[in-house]
């Protein structure tokens, strides 16, 4: 990767602004916040006595627990790949 | 998948106790758990003044990051995949 400018993005989440900084596009950042928005709503929805923080914190388990199913997905895969070009 | 039996597993994530129910098994959850109170204090210690709801949603805004990236990569293997199977 050659773009390893820092960005510096404002974003607004569940009605709190925050901003982020990192290599990624403002674009890309905007993307994330929305997804994290919306996850937080249709939490909430389910949950309405939730407070925000565990409402966070929830959002947070979601995301992870997303992000292990697909690596597990994403290793198999490349297992596969590894197999065929052989 | 035939195990569909759903169950609830207490985790502790950042000094409070959630109750998170699922078809995803009790070690499972504990480590999605874990990873989410890793985190969160590797957040905080970057940002002690940071409140918790505003700690747990930057925390959500990484996984889900982290859950783009390799969703993307994960389609772009599937692609490779497909081209080499043809």
């Amino acid at each position: 990767m050659s773009n390893t400018q820092k960005h510096k993005t404002t974003v607004d989440i569940y009605g709190q602004q925050y901003v982020i900084m990192g290599t990624e596009s403002p674009s890309h950042i905007r993307l994330v916040a929305s997804l994290v928005d919306d996850k937080m709503r249709e939490i909430s929805s389910k949950n309405p006595s939730l407070d925000v923080s565990k409402l966070a914190v929830l959002t947070a388990v979601n995301a992870v627990n997303d992000y292990i199913k697909i690596k597990d997905q994403f290793d198999r895969l490349q297992t596969e790949l590894l197999k065929e070009k052989d």
